[in-house]
């Protein structure tokens, strides 16, 4: 840590590490942005491999290390996982091996649901990979063993997004195929468990109505980000993130593309995003 | 080609390595061992880094090298790009470093097209990379300057394939839109630009009719190596495709699941794929 602070002026000034598969992770950064507005960022989105969530527990631990690796040359105090897929998947066995605080968005999503649940029924949406992990309903059992926890995979929810066709009669009939299930289950809450789906929100809140709460686990993600910083000691006690460029971008792919995408999510507009290759980590 | 012969028989008798971003080569592959029964073929899928439809030319050309360094280890004896956006946005670039022959889905389909059209109206749909490569409407306009080409990305047709949803309202309210604005441009040939689109063929047809004449690059790809083996007179004059195990297939990730979905494609099972780590090459 001491070669940290010589080069970063103090520890508390070094930055987040906030990883995704992509450019959905920036739903996270946003929330740790809002909440969090006096800490650093350093945001990867590994665009050249994207997507996670049809892919094998093997290779996206493999790409979490190289990727963890990449921003502990960044110097980073803590690592967000904001990727559903990669903290069901990888989480586990990366934190065995570092020596700075890492949390995924599946602990504090999986926390607050089993909280709101009253009929202990939960339904849970996600990509392939994050469903098939049982890593959501593992966690919430943990709080709660009572609780019954269904997931249904919604691999055409990430295109929908992508393409843009966010209130559209396509995915709408697309998502109530999907929920359709879930929703006979008598679910009372509903995990948005990828990235991408919170901006699907209000199509999905149309569709299970009104008595079904939405869990949004970027939004608990960075709370839990706050308390883990409080935690360790390690916040930045300053008002606002400081550096000439608190915020600062990596993608493994076609930099102007991602721009373009994240300045739709975020509040603000990203001025430059380098492109590394993160093979080589 | 000395060290080739000594240690696989003739050089006759050597694979054509066949390489797609995943499992949409296989429509290629499937073409080839009905066109060329006598030829064996290494597949390598790409699954850890699909889809490619979506990423820029300098990765797609990086991946695209490091298959083809692979290929060779496995001493093959030319080479079939097998998936569209690799074949528009690779080919140029890797056959300069080449001592063996190599083609792409791409070239084949164009000619094809140029030749069937009567109206000199072609439509041309595919990944969003293939589409914006402009490699169809060059390719085509080589053959004929006076060929008008008209292209649009069709970005959700490969998850709704991988879906299962062949024949499927939804799938059809999407290929509507997609297919609208070429239809208004009159064209008489579309071009299927992605491997996944033949087994949208029936869907598509209902769409534009009978008078629109729908060309497969998989099939025109096939005959094409059919030409090109016997020009470089290195067909195998066989009758089979030799050795235990004639058709050898590769992937990057979980194999398992290339599996299934071979054998939904193929017209017979696949019994061993074996999973390398693509990145080492």
């Amino acid at each position: 840590m001491t070669d940290m602070c010589r080069e970063n002026g103090s520890l508390y000034e070094a930055p987040i590490g906030v990883f995704d598969s992509g450019v959905g992770g920036l739903t996270v950064a946003r929330e740790i942005m809002r909440n969090l507005p006096n800490e650093r960022i350093v945001y990867f989105g590994d665009t050249a491999r994207v997507p996670y969530g049809s892919k094998s527990k093997d290779t996206i631990i493999r790409f979490s290390k190289q990727i963890i690796r990449f921003l502990q040359t960044q110097n980073v105090k803590a690592i967000v996982i904001a990727c559903n897929t990669a903290s069901a998947l990888a989480l586990e066995e990366v934190e065995k091996e570092l020596d700075i605080p890492i949390i995924g968005v599946v602990k504090p999503g999986a926390r607050v649901a089993a909280g709101v649940t009253k009929n202990g029924r939960i339904g849970v949406i996600g990509t392939e990979s994050t469903i098939n992990s049982h890593m959501y309903k593992q966690l919430i059992q943990e709080y709660n063993p009572d609780i019954a926890v269904y997931g249904r995979p919604c691999p055409l929810f990430v295109p929908l997004v992508e393409e843009g066709w966010l209130k559209d009669s396509v995915t709408e009939e697309v998502a109530k195929r999907y929920l359709k299930d879930l929703l006979e289950q008598d679910i009372d809450t509903l995990i948005l468990g990828c990235t991408h789906y919170p901006l699907l929100r209000s199509l999905i809140g149309k569709i299970v109505g009104e008595q079904v709460h939405l869990v949004n686990p970027a939004y608990e993600t960075a709370k839990e980000l706050e308390r883990l910083l409080e935690r360790e000691g390690i916040a930045n006690p300053g008002e606002k993130a400081p550096g000439k460029e608190p915020y600062r971008f990596f993608v493994s792919d076609a930099a102007d593309k991602f721009k373009n995408f994240a300045n739709s999510i975020l509040p603000y507009d990203i001025e430059t995003t380098r492109k590394i290759n993160i093979e080589e980590y």
